[in-house]
């Protein structure tokens, strides 16, 4: 007798994509001390944080530091101050009706990504954009909602996998096959495309019809810049009984290194005759113990007249360099999607390159750093990612070099 | 067809414990806005932060507003700088092999308490001590490792409780009937005893004889005082095949609010071929995204020359309350246990009343908020927690208003 461990993890593939990747930097960095290598990779930031919030942040630790002001455990569902800016700067001022006992502050999009899958069954199906942000199938893989990987297709068993190319504007198609839960970002991380208001309500109406459950993923709303490209899903009807939402501060107010983000779930939205919103809150109770006092108050900071104005000043930059990536490869002889509504840029590797064979290449060339579209599943491969978040000068130089080669 | 939710949760019982006092106490204050309430209840710190570590948190603060010296994504694991001084101070100089790469950085010791079984397989049988943190428990119970909850009993079924009573010192007997994976904490919460080291030997032989797993949970250990009290299960032969520890930095530095742990997970540890400190950091990758650099530095600063110092003044400050109110209750004709090698004193209600009616009886009469040791479980009914985390101040004036009543 023995204890045992959760087989499913033996079905996951590799590393997690940006290890595996971070892995293969440090090895040519160390083969190549000389090499200025550019990081166009991971989608970290590079701006510091704004004045504002810095000056929050320091208010925050005086406070923790008088025995009157120090603040020990905070609520689990985050402090009202930030929930109650939220639901208002985020949701009431574009029209969405969503209320501050409906949002659940948390350490970052990526956790509530993998963690809210917890407070559903085991039996649910899922469906995801192919290509996707690898956690929503990880997690689910580990949870045992999937069969094992096939390295013929590139898929996990039971999974709907829903094609995003060239061919559907990256765009997913209703899923013939229906789904309990659909993973849904927009703006779309990798390919940078966005989805119109019209698309998404589309998804809303198939999500009541088919009693299905959206989790979708708004962590680069601030990045949109057109007209009629939702911030919310809950801009659309009939979102409240069928739609989480999660966002996050990372790239919003460059929080990567800091660490917020929240979820968004409607008090409508039930199953099995349960509250959703009641069942996270569960969760939340129990296996988390709020975020820090202190980067709550930076998140507040941020909704501030100040702080607004400059994590603006910082998106537009960023946005400068989207521009500046996807314009130069097109002027270049590539194709090159994303980058207007999104800080990710998604290009086809030149002449059918393999993905993995494109990132060693432009490494080795270029010394530049993107991501392998088949890290984001077997429909990315043929692409490559690069973001925006670099600084100006680096994202000119990286041009120059990929030109170059 | 409808998606479905994970229906273990519905096998819970009421609320968090926690937060169920939390909205009693809120109650009894709205309808008695007079009277001041001295909580000794949740076990939530009173004194601020250090000021070494205010020191290096401003120092993080400024690190963050400057482009050179800005921290994005954090190594899920854990910054290095943090992993090191932990490997040394709290292991290595206490004759425990324990390297960096042991060691996982996390936002506290609840969160690893609710996350660490999801790396263990799904019929595993969990053994805890009764009464015991609900933690433990309840995150088994979500992952429906348990049976339903049996009113008469006040137990899940499947979970080995293991009885901590004045006729056993409070020191749990091994288990007849072999568990999987044996939930430890010493010194305990909510009884406040602590285990020597022969004793705690005996538990790190049977689980290596009987294939068990130890999850121990250290979180208490900054508050031992005598001779011969183990700091970490990795003092006693053998752990490091069969025992994960997780630390804390809530109650040995303050942090509750600032939110800071580690749990230790040794390389020999392993299952079914497969090694637990890789699944762990697969998980983490995966599922979590890094401790705020800030608050890895501040943790930083806890083991600083000044840093240390100073915590050990703030713990001496509640050791002091734990002393006053343990020796109070006795002089007052209770029974009271703890407090001796850990901030909680466990006494036994006045002729056998039930805890929860204890409570309310306290809160009514004296306006003192403990905990009812039924919230602990079956054998912590006729048991009620007192914390030494108040102020000395209300240390003394609980203990007055509970002589009076």
């Amino acid at each position: 007798m023995h204890f045992t461990i959760n087989k499913n993890y033996t079905k996951l593939q590799g590393s997690y994509l940006f290890a595996a990747i971070g892995k293969k930097i440090a090895r040519f960095q160390e083969e190549n001390p000389d090499v200025e290598i550019i990081r166009l990779g991971i989608g970290d930031v590079t701006q510091p944080i704004a004045p504002a919030i810095l000056t929050a942040m320091h208010k925050a630790v005086d406070e923790m530091g008088h025995a009157e002001t120090f603040r020990g455990y905070a609520p689990e569902q985050g402090y009202e101050f930030l929930r109650d800016v939220i639901a208002e700067k985020d949701f009431r001022e574009r029209g969405c009706d969503i209320s501050a006992d409906e949002i659940f502050i948390s350490d970052g999009a990526k956790c509530d990504s993998g963690n809210l899958q917890e407070i559903l069954g085991p039996g649910n199906t899922i469906a995801v954009c192919d290509p996707v942000y690898p956690v929503y199938v990880d997690a689910n893989v580990m949870a045992g909602r999937t069969g094992s990987f096939d390295m013929a297709t590139g898929k996990f068993g039971g999974v709907v996998y829903m094609p995003c190319l060239e061919g559907n504007g990256f765009l997913p198609e209703l899923p013939a096959e229906r789904a309990d839960i659909i993973y849904l970002c927009f703006p779309n991380n990798p390919t940078g495309e966005a989805i119109t208001k019209a698309e998404l309500q589309k998804w809303v109406d198939h999500a009541n019809q088919n009693g299905s459950l959206i989790i979708f993923d708004a962590a680069y709303e601030a990045y949109i810049r057109e007209e009629g490209i939702p911030h919310s899903i809950y801009e659309c009807e009939g979102a409240r009984t069928c739609a989480i939402e999660m966002r996050s501060f990372s790239k919003k107010a460059g929080f990567t290194g800091v660490r917020l983000g929240f979820s968004v779930i409607p008090k409508e939205l039930r199953a099995d005759g349960e509250s959703l919103n009641a069942l996270w809150l569960r969760r939340q109770g129990t296996k988390y113990n709020g975020t820090p006092y202190i980067v709550q108050r930076a998140g507040e900071a941020v909704y501030s007249e100040e702080g607004s104005v400059q994590v603006a000043a910082q998106i537009d930059r960023y946005m400068e360099n989207a521009a500046l990536i996807r314009n130069g490869l097109i002027d270049a002889g590539y194709q090159a999607f994303g980058g207007v509504n999104s800080p990710y840029i998604w290009m086809k590797t030149p002449h059918g390159m393999p993905s993995w064979e494109f990132f060693d290449f432009l490494l080795t060339h270029a010394g530049v750093v993107g991501t392998p579209g088949a890290g984001f599943g077997p429909s990315g491969e043929g692409y490559f990612r690069l973001t925006a978040f670099g600084t100006y000068e680096n994202s000119i130089k990286a041009l120059e070099k990929i030109r170059k080669i």
